[in-house]
């Protein structure tokens, strides 16, 4: 594998997910395989569970992770080709990214979308620029319409406690307040739709992801059809799609609550605004694997890592 | 030990300081203790001292230390119950706590008060969330009513250049310019109750601090009186607990001279303002302890990442 | 070596330059030497390139880097002998200096110049202040008016693409927009004049340097007379010295074109701003070795962290 920025680049769900389960008995048998390697983990917008669990995933491995909080405003970067640079930006990806490949051997990179230009998130400028003028592997912590590590985190965390052969799996929307990116979402439909699970979409009219993405898998505008005999419902916001970026609609009917979820167990990629995605007494039952999410974060980012290091 | 977060959580402190002291003398003894451990630092404030020597002491262990600089702005924590989270708060410490687990093997938490609010900085309130929705030990790296590492560096720090078996230690109140915590003195007084030492506090009137923690301890109002036949004078500015959070004296009668000193030595955690806390002719005299008291920081936090390893 | 805070703390340039190449040519010989060894990165200013290589660096030797952003305003530092502290400083350099030096066996620094008072830039108050006070090792990351990592890292690399026994180098003005401190112009010029090259100089009227770095190291008004038969051209745009910090010429005409280059190669220490410092086709061109210098970034810190910790 050469780069780990999309769901599409696992070549084989099932045998991923099992690996990761292997890991995540024995996280540190492998741990001579990052010796002398260094993760640089570039943040353009802040983190709290993909930084640690990259970090941590990387350190596992006997990497050295070395974090770079990439302000936009301090380290103004240029993508455009040919650009007098006399304005804002001080440094062009092309160096940028050449640069940071001389002292790193993986990068990772956040980078969210704008929300208020579709063609420009859509093209994933940074993280396509980063595969462009890198040297070395590029991992999506985060893009603009992806996140793939928590799609594969999702992917285990489903195999792990899926009781049925084939489980049915529900993607909810759920209200917020502010305007949330798609990443989470299409990763996540994007590893659904190569498990062996039953998988269908829920979300108000309106709220209907890219098809591009979501293709044939079925969509419901009323929630409580979608969520009849769920095993699983993984909840999250997000804006608009069609509607590029707004908020149309935040009123409570859609909030997961316990007499919705029935007996499926609640997924959730966190952080959650209780009472508004999802009441308190889902959240504080068992049937909340939202910890045991953030927990298996490590160990999709590790699976990751191995992968890359093996193949340089 | 499960936590540290008082000097309350301090056994026998004599013993605790002869094992600091031995791991001062070969601080490298322990370093497969740490191995494969991750600390995670989290800093709702600010740090320099407390930053360095506490990721100082978790490298001398072996461990791996994760620094997070939490922005109250970027990541703002929910500690209410049964909040509806439609406002600022974006993540509930119930979740954060939980996560932060799954990554680190011990979790190390700075937050200051708020010197507005007494009822609210007595709760602890965020020091005492971790402690409830974390699943690992969680060491105080200041909190809105204690620093314990201090108060274990300053007692170590006593032992180490008492020259009579029970030395006269006095707290003094120096004059500042800005409104400061308790928490230095708090626990600067909970370790001298434990050590054999006689000690007093001195301040002006109307800047005793909490009655339960000075407890019997002997308070002057008069500094000339406390300091006489003092062995260590340890200075230390705070703000009015009776009049929560307010300076209501700066005047400078009250600064730390070389005459008051006398044959004393002096101690201040840092950083100290010159000339206005204490004046240049102690700090740059043989009787300042400062940089010494700085040092031991690392051992501090050393013996109580070690405690706290040897029970996981 | 004590520190390593200018390039005139080289001893032998060249025998630097072939320990540095022995260096690149196995990184992680020397791994043992930093073991339990901590290297601080106290960052006043930001920095990609000179953190990301310098904690490289430290990590081929085996030790341990911890980075801390200072920003002036979160800790001011006060410089001044007997200030009284009621202002903005918070800690004196003599505590801050020492109190690192408690936890770090090497400190590095970076502190830019104000460019507006000349005098306090020439002193250098930050960086001599850390050698004064700390009782460490210093590493000047680019200080008021020198960046000799950076001096270092370009004679290694113009030892490397050298092609004739004595080259002509060229450091040439070059435009910029905003004002740039003189530090990589002035650890250059120092570096050219200790190495076996003809060495040039070629500015606008008005931007000469400091005469006392300068020597009589030739300066031409003319870049075209001063680009003949060159091997090397190294483009730097810096602020005015004599009008002190001043941009009094912005224009294009000493842009650094592949029409003025010929057969010389490209030399820029990064960042830079395309088509206004350099145009595109000389950066993405084989002439350019601006990334391999950003690459031996690493060496030459690494060449500089070895000498240190070997004298330690």
């Amino acid at each position: 594998m050469k780069h780990y920025t999309s769901i599409y680049d696992i070549d084989n769900i099932n045998s991923w997910i099992e690996e990761a389960k292997a890991i995540k008995t024995n996280p540190f048998k492998h741990i001579q395989l990052g010796k002398n390697k260094t993760l640089g983990l570039l943040f353009f917008n802040s983190s709290l569970r993909t930084r640690l669990s990259t970090q941590k995933a990387a350190l596992n491995l006997g990497m050295n992770p070395i974090v770079m909080n990439v302000s936009g405003d301090a380290w103004g970067i240029e993508f455009g080709d040919g650009t007098v640079m006399n304005g804002s930006t001080a440094e062009h990806i092309k160096e940028a990214a050449a640069v940071v490949s001389q002292y790193c051997d993986v990068i990772a990179v956040r980078a969210f979308p704008t929300l208020k230009n579709k063609a420009k998130d859509e093209s994933e400028q940074v993280m396509n620029a980063f595969k462009k003028y890198a040297s070395v592997p590029i991992v999506n912590m985060e893009s603009a319409t992806g996140h793939p590590l928590q799609g594969l985190t999702d992917a285990l965390t489903i195999s792990e406690y899926a009781k049925v052969t084939k489980p049915k799996v529900v993607l909810s929307w759920a209200p917020h307040i502010k305007a949330l990116p798609h990443a989470v979402a299409n990763s996540f439909i994007q590893a659904m739709q190569k498990m062996d699970v039953e998988f269908v979409i829920t979300n108000p009219e309106g709220y209907d992801l890219n098809p591009e993405i979501t293709k044939n898998t079925p969509i419901y505008h009323n929630q409580e059809e979608a969520f009849k005999n769920a095993d699983f419902v993984y909840a999250k916001n997000w804006s608009s799609y069609e509607d590029y970026g707004k908020v149309n609609k935040t009123d409570s009917n859609w909030m997961i609550t316990k007499a919705k979820l029935g007996g499926a167990k609640f997924m959730h990629c966190l952080p959650v605004r209780r009472n508004v995605v999802v009441e308190d007494a889902v959240l504080d039952s068992d049937s909340s694997l939202v910890i045991e999410q953030a927990n298996n974060r490590t160990y999709a980012a590790q699976l990751v890592l191995k992968k890359l290091l093996e193949d340089l």
